[in-house]
């Protein structure tokens, strides 16, 4: 059992980059964003100020990191890197009075990299650093001698998905679903909302850790392992709420989420629970928001386009007279991101192809009343899909009891 | 006791932004980044693929959102936001077959919104929406036949906090010391580190969330509105090392971290503890440590360059003979986010001014043995500093009993 992706997933991505490149007519790929890092060399780290650059030639990887990621970047965590630049820090010591450290700028590490990599024609994914946490900086372009053209490779690359790459989320959608079943115990009326997520994310974060031991790779710096939380009462009305001050009460409905984090990956699992019997009303757009969901499960499959899920979707809304209570499309591709390209949305080009992962989760939504969303996470295989998040839909189980 | 900003505030920074406009020569700011657009207007959202953005001109303030967040945008909540332009979702939909929904793409609305306003002259924090979670799309001057000089205004300003902003750190940081207090209750050898971290995390929330009752002003999207965390034994050799599968022992050295959001506001507390007697060398280590630390914080005030502060330190460092074992600079600005613009750093060009505010964490790191680090959070006022961390920096106090 894999919990996390190895070494040959990333030296094949490296080859595959080497091969655009060179149909490209690129000399280099340099990559800022943590997670385009992450993706194509396996070397994760937290992304800050202090500027990190991966740059990818035909026959070498190598990386420039401040001092504080240098010991990671440079153990045997990481096998794909082969080289690592340091700079001590950002905006970079004025010369050097101690020659223990590197008197160097990130943006000079970075161009010494790229001089003695000999390159002149760069592709990458943002022309110099991101301005991340007050980041400020010249573009790559002005700071090494090097055309550059941006490209997305890396975020398209990302939407197919290998074979482990749907075992790691597999992998995160069952500690989800044991979150989501601890918040579904723990959730009674006057306990307080935050207190019923987050005992569940941690008990079931402490049942993932004891049961993975040493197998247990983590991606975290702070967060739970694995991990729920929810919206309850008129909350429930704003898709992307907050997380308030209220305790629960009988007649809620609650729109849930839970997740778990694998090697990197995760899934998304949502819920719309109710707090004892739910009125007539509510049985009712619970059950629209139920055979949308369906409607869209059904209708996904490989060589569908995404524009034709959504359709679906909004055809049905609107013949149960409840379209002008969605709020939004139907789902996104995830995987190490919440939300990746692409989009089940009518105005998208995509066609679900084998290796796409979605989340399914059309939502109706009643202002000053409550909203009603499922959301799945589907992987697009070569024969239709399969449903990886498995906590009951139908109504009676997402009825709390107490 | 106020526990977010008054609309006043954003008042004042939108005349300020005008201001700043006019002097330019530009027709508009337009900003894309969700802290900026909550900085200015007070409109705080979850930043995603689905762009929004604020304009602000010589008389009006109008946002672009998707649907998901016009509920939001439209209420009462935001009194600054004077006109809501909405668009479905990303990418958008194909001309709307059904007209309770706008057929307008994200672009469109925005094109939209910008030539309502009859601007031609745009300074904007980026040239289009940022590539967040798989975006994709124009830039600012190809969507919209306007002129666009990028800016980073909103970062600049941001460095100098008002006193009411001073006063949500100040109330921060007692919600940090309180889950901080927590960790060092909570820890003892057995415990996993998760679960300690988490328990505190939980209880001081909690407590917070039952102390301000309906006063309690959320910002939170999941997460603690007071939390903690640390690394222990080797893991706190790297300075972002990661969470991982581990119960504390006897002997071990943890780097700790604390905090809490009040009203979007953050403060920073960290303290290197002990799990029992510590050796001889690990209190030696710790006092360098914190001597270090002691000559940052007395040398820091208002104009004081923040190279000078991170040079005392290195010149210390040196003298005690363990300069190769520090590895990042002294500090950072922060309030809105867990680093901002500027940082106490030898390269740094920027001069401590009243209303800046700094962590202060100069730390030192032994390979395969443990790191050494505290962080307080200093505020720089007319006539010094005022440290609004509190929880105790001695090596005696540091010292965890069970």
């Amino acid at each position: 059992m894999l919990t996390q992706l190895p070494t040959g997933e990333f030296e094949a991505r490296i080859e595959a980059a080497r091969d655009e490149l060179s149909a490209a007519g690129h000399d280099a790929l340099c990559l800022f964003s943590a997670t385009s890092v992450e993706w194509l060399s396996g070397f994760h780290h937290l992304q800050t100020e202090r500027p990190v650059c991966l740059a990818v030639t035909d026959d070498a990887v190598e990386v420039s990191v401040p001092r504080l990621e240098a010991d990671r970047a440079e153990s045997e965590e990481f096998p794909t890197i082969e080289q690592v630049h340091v700079y001590y820090d950002y905006p970079g010591n004025d010369g050097g009075d101690y020659p223990v450290h590197n008197g160097r700028t990130p943006e000079e590490a970075i161009a010494a990299m790229l001089d003695g990599l000999g390159v002149e024609r760069v592709a990458a994914d943002s022309d110099g650093a991101p301005g991340y946490w007050g980041y400020s900086g010249p573009s790559l372009a002005e700071l090494a001698d090097v055309e550059v053209e941006t490209v997305d490779w890396v975020t398209e690359w990302r939407k197919e998905k290998s074979a482990i790459e749907f075992d790691l989320m597999r992998h995160s959608a069952m500690w989800g679903n044991l979150a989501h079943r601890y918040l579904a115990e723990y959730a009674e009326p006057g306990k307080h909302e935050l207190w019923v997520a987050k005992r569940a994310s941690l008990d079931a974060s402490m049942s993932m850790l004891d049961a993975l031991g040493e197998r247990y790779e983590s991606h975290l710096r702070g967060g739970f392992p694995a991990g729920c939380g929810f919206l309850s009462g008129e909350n429930t009305a704003l898709p992307h709420g907050l997380t308030v001050n209220r305790r629960l009460r009988e007649g809620d409905v609650l729109v849930t989420g839970a997740s778990a984090n694998v090697g990197g990956y995760k899934s998304e699992l949502e819920r719309t629970m109710f707090m004892g019997e739910p009125t007539g009303t509510q049985r009712n757009r619970f059950e629209i928001m139920l055979e949308s969901q369906s409607i869209a499960l059904e209708k996904s499959g490989p060589g569908v386009p995404c524009a034709d899920v959504d359709q679906a979707v909004h055809d049905y809304l609107h013949e149960q007279g409840v379209l002008e209570n969605a709020q939004h499309h139907t789902g996104h591709n995830l995987g190490m991101e919440a939300h990746e390209r692409e989009f089940i949305d009518r105005g998208s080009d995509e066609v679900m192809q084998p290796g796409h992962a979605y989340s399914i989760e059309p939502g109706i939504y009643f202002p000053d009343d409550a909203g009603y969303r499922h959301s799945d996470t589907i992987l697009i295989t070569e024969d239709g899909t399969e449903q990886i998040t498995f906590y009951p839909r139908d109504l009676e189980s997402n009825i709390i009891h107490w």
